[in-house]
């Protein structure tokens, strides 16, 4: 078994969000608010969506599109400040091989009646594919998602 | 409860070492190894330390300088690659308060009869601490009583 190189790297993205911190946390602390954008790609099948949204809880979600290499995340909670701060540590496999590790970082504080939201995630890619710019896109599809969630919620 | 700003940084130790990448995985996959050197820190304590080393395993350590205040890193296990590549997270609490979480990176490599130690730390410290250069000096001194207790085992 050979390990092929890995790479580095690290990206930021902040937005405005319209919605308070206290709304933008409960979509990522509720499993059932949470599974109205995480993951929802259009012809993307959801197989397991399981949150323990807790200091040392885990979340895993498996899923994509069918008759294509399953995904899959494992996440592990690791410091939570209510309405403020999340962190977490999530392993992604695509077609059962594992293709990256990240550490994120959620910040959330209150601007007007809304939100500032800056989102932080540093990462390791294995086995020599350049995932960065891909990761950050479907982060930045991922965080469209959760606006559009959140204005639907009203 | 409030959330004071957080830093993200990232630091890369890189080593030669006399002992062959099979015996350096060794010393961080068995309890027994690991022990030798991990959390050596001269008049410290250890009150635990359990490994269940396998992707998705966790590790906690617990101890310190006796009468102050206690450390402790919950420590989970995301990639192995034996004898050449281990990825995991870590939170590490000082005195029962979250002082950073971090993601790391080993990379064994065979050179001549030794190994080249590839070490990344992609960390993000909490509370507006300034963690990163007491960590890199920190993980320094670990490596080095790594280093220490594989000589030993000759």
């Amino acid at each position: 078994m050979t390990a092929s190189p890995t790479q580095h790297d690290t990206f930021v993205i902040e937005r405005r969000l319209t919605s308070p911190p206290t709304r933008v946390f409960a979509a990522f602390a509720d499993q059932k608010k949470k599974a109205r954008w995480f993951g929802c790609v259009e012809g993307w099948e959801v197989a397991e969506h399981t949150l323990d949204f807790r200091v040392g809880g885990r979340e895993v979600w498996r899923g994509g599109p069918p008759g294509h290499a399953p995904h899959r995340n494992d996440t592990v909670y690791h410091d939570i400040v209510p309405d403020e701060r999340i962190v977490w540590s999530y392993a992604m496999q695509v077609g059962g091989r594992r293709i990256s590790v990240s550490l994120a970082t959620l910040e959330l504080s209150a601007l007007g009646t809304g939100t500032h939201m800056r989102f932080i995630e540093q990462g390791v890619y294995l086995d020599g594919r350049d995932g960065l710019a891909e990761r950050e896109r479907g982060t930045k599809d991922l965080l469209d998602n959760l606006e559009r969630a959140l204005r639907e919620e009203g």
